[in-house]
């Protein structure tokens, strides 16, 4: 896709060519998301960040994305907005929010929602998450983060094999982000999760479809090969009855057995958080939160240079962008 | 008035040599506005924007103003401050959020409120609406709009004729309109409402001593001349019950059909939205939604030229404010 | 303490000399909290302001400080996160959205919970009020304004006489601020508070055994020599029951009589704010608003310049910081 002046939506605008350039702007914003330089490439331009559904990371992460690149940040939070309760249309909140702004992030609690809006907008909107649907930007950290974990290891994301283990049905991520990986090359995904919470079969078939390895199972043992990467997802309490979370909870339990079990001392372990740390969840263990395969963390913080790689592509800052940065005068945490 | 430091409460601290100040700093914003220039004006204020009521789009284009002319915006949002409900008074809340800012946005429920907070605070207040009461920039955005639309057709403000149709009783908007409007020369208004929301009395005797033509209808056909203006009003259903209703939706909906009775080819179309979508609401009919008339989302643009007039006008940044312009980094949206 | 780099989550890490550091910072920042002057110093850097309590007028003080720095600011407000409500723990919290900021300002219902958000952070936290334990800021505001007031009336913090009045059993600004006071020398504190509301034990033997005289009374009158500070409290409603508040309200009300009577013309009023102006509260009355005594609003006004003092310290701009300052282009509320 061109980026410039567009809307991001949908991962399914994207080619093995557009993940590798945002992975590259990314790498290049790294000194500022790691604030040893700042830039102001964005000043002047506003950002109007309509949160229609509670998500204070996601939400706070795309502001300070754009705050970090110099631009000003306008928001708003809610169920609705006060026009809408009135009646207005999306046609119409969307051309007359996008009139104040230069570039839009929206998340909607309805499937589809966000696409209405970009219609009808005069400015870019990034999808930042609407419904079941689609949730872009996460899938991009997730595969840059993948990208950069391996690269520490020596390994190539080509042929490597990923785990996805939990709610394979509902969670957007793992829908999102898995048509992402088929865009590289023979790859091979194990895929388990009780089965009323499987992988949809679209998914799968479009997987298939393009040439990789895919295994489902509803219980371990899940595999006689080593995964480079266990992809856990919290569960979807609210879509679960009781004998299902019992189910549920005994057979997919990640902790460091698990991993054990299915990878190695390289395997890196990702979740998209949060992750739900009630005792009787059975989400990703807290007995691996020293481990240093764990990536949820850093996984997280490369949110931001994503957004900012987002944000430069779309408003067309990102070719010589180095030449704007500038040293801080404040002094960051070691 | 004299703006510098001033507060903006209401339409009636103003002359007509005032509201075309106000349209002059405007248009010579639009560069900025329009993002072809950006401006650091105002870097290192703060504007303290305390929305007591929800108005998500007046509070954004507040905020987006202040943004484009370099300042920082810090908001609160709700229909009460915290210390409001241990009892505090009007008085010692304004007096102590002022110390902590430029100059303060006020949205609040009840008529006169922001005039006490005004009363009390260190700094410029503009009232950002207070109930039934007054909405000034409203007003103001909504003559910009009109002398804009107006010179694209070459006709001019003095002496035309503008019919506003539907709840003239209960929408502020109309109400500060007129009143501006009746600043100008030798105006013609018809008023066209059902019996039960028509125009208060003492704003059409203000606008009659003024000299100014007023006709005043509660059904088609209106004139035998064509107008200039059709400036419609959502239907404050909250103050309507059931038959009012079904009467006021057959006569007063303002379709093609209707614009084509009353108007011409140079007639425009004003709303100042949100507009009622739903199918039973008879609110301003999307069949004009790509007729050029329509000028509905032209108007709410212009808020945000307006908006920063005002803010340039109260903190004297306005004089030599094309002084400050650079060129942005980034690029727009065609 | 080093503040350089560290969390403030409590009185008891600062010392005399740290006390004193902050109040001299804070003199040389008021060129900027009077907006004589404007600095860029914080350019680039993003405050995450957490407010799981609502608290309007500390967050926008937390916030127009860091603006006014030039530094960008992000917030939440609620009573929870959303990513919370899902289970997620603090630590993880913490650790998520402080990979997306330079520092936290957070304030949370429950005592000891800011601590923990500071533990599994990876930047500085400010505690902004944590249930009845600790508000620091608030007491370096409390001490700054004692300095400013008692330095315009020649007279000297060691050696001063204070009176607090009200419920000092639940107040968490008055234990913070006389553990403060206690770091300097030979104070003396008059507790003027019903049976049921005394300062609890354990601080008034801490203060005792720093040296200080301390005088503890139920029933005026307090004291045969005059006092230099009356410090003020709301009334924590909440937890008192009918009787009680009508013992409180006869005895502890301060007015000008009252004042008159344990003070002279040097004496100052203070209160934390915000105060309970509704008639039967029996809060500091509103007789003294005109009274040159009265603190209140310049001492609110103080913690602009305390709250950028702590964050140039923590940050490690305050060396130099006068070098950065600029003349603002636009123009200030005389």
């Amino acid at each position: 896709m061109e980026f410039l002046g567009s809307h991001l939506l949908s991962v399914d605008q994207l080619s093995r060519e557009d993940v590798e350039l945002v992975i590259t702007v990314a790498q290049r914003l790294e000194p500022v998301a790691r604030r040893r330089k700042i830039t102001r490439a964005l000043e002047g331009a506003v950002l109007a960040s309509l949160f229609l559904e509670a998500s204070t990371r996601t939400r706070l992460s795309f502001g300070s994305a754009f705050s970090r690149l110099g631009g000003a940040v306008r928001e708003t939070v809610g169920l609705t907005f006060s026009s809408m309760a009135k009646g207005e249309s999306i046609a119409d909140t969307a051309r007359v929010i996008s009139g104040y702004a230069d570039i839009m992030t929206i998340r909607h609690p309805e499937a589809g929602s966000v696409a209405q809006f970009a219609h009808a907008s005069l400015v870019p909107v990034i999808n930042a998450g609407d419904g079941a649907a689609e949730h872009p930007t996460q899938a991009l950290l997730d595969i840059y983060t993948i990208e950069e974990e391996f690269a520490a290891r020596n390994k190539r994301l080509d042929g490597s094999h990923i785990l996805f283990v939990g709610d394979l049905k509902y969670g957007r991520t793992v829908h999102s982000l898995i048509k992402l990986l088929s865009l590289y090359d023979k790859m091979t995904f194990t895929l388990l999760a009780p089965e009323l919470l499987s992988m949809p079969d679209p998914i799968v078939e479009l997987v298939q479809a393009r040439g990789h390895h895919v295994i489902q199972r509803n219980a371990l043992p899940v595999t006689p090969e080593q995964v480079d990467v266990v992809y856990t997802t919290r569960i979807q309490r609210e879509r679960l009855q009781g004998e299902q979370i019992e189910g549920y909870s005994r057979d997919f339990h990640v902790n460091t057995a698990f991993v054990n079990e299915v990878g190695d001392a390289s395997t890196i372990i990702m979740h998209p958080l949060p992750r739900d740390s009630t005792p009787a969840s059975n989400d990703l263990s807290t007995d691996l939160d020293a481990d240093p395969r764990l990536a949820i963390f850093r996984q997280t913080d490369r949110g931001i240079p994503i957004r900012m790689a987002l944000f430069a592509l779309i408003l067309g800052v990102s070719d010589n962008i180095e030449a704007t940065y500038r040293d801080p005068s404040w002094r960051v945490s070691p």
